[in-house]
């Protein structure tokens, strides 16, 4: 091994194994070996891989979470529901992975009567696509990190993975690996189906790699997007899974606040404050028939600290630039206690946003919201006519004939990738109807899911057979 | 309208009115308006506008075949199979639109018990994309042009289109374009749903432009890597589906030859030479266990005309240079008429190719194959180690049992999108279970087929609703 291969972090110090320490390149090979070794894995040891890997990890639950709360902030009770539903992810594609319920196959006989001529016997499946890489988010130290939902769905699809550790949670990231890789070896696993690397280097060099075959990643638009420009200049480009960033609208009708305004009140509240606000689908942007009522209706807010320095920093830089902007004021500051960030809604007008549509694009990640009061639907189609791609679109409305709410539906399908009603777009649920992306920036690949057992399909790539003898088909392909 | 507004092409002047002589923006405004007037529209109706226009191109065949013929240096039986094959794709679309086979929907009730936390009722459809560019190919100017897959599929999935004709067939494409336009008026489609645009700047501004979402793309690996470049740069990055370059590699097993010699001689012959070699799924690539043998047992082989200078030149540089690498030698050379291409057989060893692995990645885009000798399948396997995408991998064997060629199955499984036993890669089907594409190169979009029933599908993407009143939700999303 030449001393001038890639190495897989900058730290040279001595560390616990889940990541590793060896040179990238050993780690891209085991990789290749490991998803040469699981492609052609029947789905029930696939599902038994990920149900050790569930186990392990609700096993290992106090070692965890005390390292997790150590280097994230988050309280127990959230790091404990957000760990159950990390496993319960992986049990879940476990099981649609044994009932055939994830299989894309047709089979077309051979038909010499084919209108545009005789046809063959052409059978499809899919097959995984390889290694793929995964980079941790810092915002959910379970669910969206090591054994997250890319890995989840990596794994679910047959390939190996190779996560690269978010630097906000090391030690758990370690341990997590450490336990999920045991677990996959007692499960008998290929060898090194999950491996951990460290750095932003390493990352960046993975990237880039021909043998990686795809890439998940949820993070900031600027990190997501200088990565996604990496997998798109390779020789070979490859499929990236970016989910980026996101503003998460949401329109208050005027009937439906003069019906549920106390309600929508108390659940705007809990919604942006969640999780500090550091959650991708928190409501940035909320259109209110009168931001008076509006604000003077709203409970009192508080927040706990932030996820890390830098995080807290960001917030701090991009609520002053919003602030700093014509025709928006600050509405609301509830100040932060020690090492805690100020709660803060904004407040402006939609004729505003129409002049300056960035208002309503910039995310800013924590527990801060734009206020945006309009006086008809017209203003707020015109305010969002420049709109980009969001995760979520959500409508608080009165009734099911609230006609501003259905108005603004057909308005947020076109530009969300899941549309809400009466309910608020915080807590993704883990399901088979389930989407998480939309058009750019919330997705850097609109027509797939990252959450969800839709998730899983990302990583496998259709393959036909023509004419292939049954006894050498994919066992799905055969038929009785 | 400003005079530095974008051209859809540098002629100025006056031509069929087939293609738009509108400004670049003009006509993108136009996709806009369109898409957005189909956007919502039934299944029912877009099913009736693809057979308008499947009737149309059908009632306009005796104009339309003579043009091609001029242009593509065609023969008109091909042109008519073409044709065919061109409006039976319109009408099976049509067909799977009205039996709701192409929806990809999930509902999940809303449950309290949900493990991981009461869940809401959530439910998936897809909607379409938006404005769709489509690129042209020149070597089929029906089934892969103007109203060919793409501009199909991206049509059934009730986005708008912008077909960039492609050069070899300026004539063709306009009267296409008239023919397709005016059926869809008649049946009530949306003005503008379908647009022509010429010359090269057009479709770079058009790949480009905010108002495209997605783009469809048959061609060179070349120009479809500039283009595929292009969309992966703008500012807000947008899926590209290209279909590129493809050596179509073939192996015929040592027993697959004691047995089947003669068949499998004067089928490779066929398939070699169909369509004057100019086909993406052309075998290029042949490997046998006795070359000597192999090339004594073929049939006289003959091509007619090149589509176009351009591709005839293209033909002899890159034969020429193929010829010229070390160990490399023409085995058979049939001298073509006046104006026709020579047919010729290039012939190599295993051994060399994985010395050179771009000896079988290069594509000869015409009738011409490299004849690769092995002397077991340990050496089939070390020269594709490094082997790229490919649309296509074809064995030929002996029978169900050949253990060759069951092992050459599992290895072009990897590579391919679609994997052929005892038959020839060209002659694609269009059904639900066809797969055209594979890993960079074959396609720029693995996970997607750009031929069959299931490319409709990348021109949709999914949305969820959640708690959305049913009155409110898209049709099909309604129970009953």
């Amino acid at each position: 091994m030449s001393t001038d291969l890639h190495h897989s972090s900058g730290l040279s110090t001595t560390r616990p194994s889940g990541s590793t320490e060896l040179p990238l390149d050993t780690v891209l090979e085991r990789a290749r070996a490991a998803a040469d070794a699981a492609r052609t894995v029947a789905p029930a040891d696939l599902a038994r891989w990920l149900t050790a890997v569930a186990d392990a990890l609700d096993s290992a639950s106090d070692s965890l979470v005390p390292v997790a709360r150590r280097e994230s902030h988050l309280p127990d009770g959230r790091l404990l529901g957000e760990l159950r539903r990390t496993t319960f992810q992986l049990r879940l594609f476990a099981e649609r992975l044994t009932t055939g319920a994830l299989h894309d196959i047709h089979v077309d006989h051979a038909d010499p009567d084919w209108p545009m001529g005789p046809r063959p016997d052409i059978r499809r499946t899919t097959v995984p696509l390889g290694p793929v890489l995964v980079f941790a988010a810092s915002n959910f130290p379970f669910a969206f990190s090591v054994v997250g939902g890319d890995t989840a769905s990596a794994l679910a699809a047959g390939c190996s993975v190779v996560v690269k550790a978010h630097p906000g949670h090391p030690e758990l990231s370690r341990l997590t690996a450490i336990a999920a890789q045991a677990a996959l070896d007692r499960a008998g696993a290929p060898a090194h189906l999950l491996q951990l690397v460290e750095g932003e280097q390493a990352g960046v060099d993975a990237v880039r790699d021909h043998r990686i075959k795809a890439v998940g990643f949820t993070g900031s638009t600027a990190g997501g997007r200088y990565l996604f420009d990496q997998a798109a200049a390779r020789p070979d480009p490859i499929p990236f899974y970016g989910e980026l960033g996101s503003t998460n609208p949401v329109v208050v009708t005027p009937a439906g606040w003069a019906r549920r305004a106390k309600e929508i009140a108390a659940g705007f509240a809990e919604s942006m404050s969640l999780g500090v606000g550091q959650f991708c689908t928190q409501p940035g942007v909320v259109f209110v028939p009168d931001a008076d009522s509006f604000l003077a209706e709203l409970p009192p807010m508080s927040a706990g600290p932030m996820l890390n320095e830098r995080i807290s920093s960001g917030y701090v830089r991009t609520l002053a630039d919003l602030a700093a902007r014509n025709r928006v004021e600050i509405a609301l500051r509830t100040p932060g206690g020690e090492g805690q960030p100020d709660v803060v809604l904004l407040r402006t007008t939609a004729d505003a946003v129409r002049s300056d549509p960035s208002l309503i694009t910039t995310e800013v990640f924590g527990p801060a919201s734009l206020i945006v009061s309009y006086r008809s639907p017209e203003e707020i189609e015109a305010a969002l006519a420049s709109f980009e791609g969001t995760l979520t679109g959500t409508i608080q409305a009165a009734d099911d004939q609230d006609p501003v709410g259905l108005r603004i539906l057909n308005l947020f399908t076109r530009h969300a990738g899941r549309v809400i009603w009466n309910q608020w777009p915080t807590g993704v649920t883990v399901s088979d109807a389930q989407q998480h992306g939309g058009p750019w920036p919330a997705s850097t690949a609109p027509t797939t899911t990252s959450v969800g057992t839709a998730a899983i399909r990302r990583f496998r790539r259709p393959v036909a057979f023509q004419n292939v003898p049954k006894a050498a088909l994919p066992s799905e392909l055969r038929e009785a």
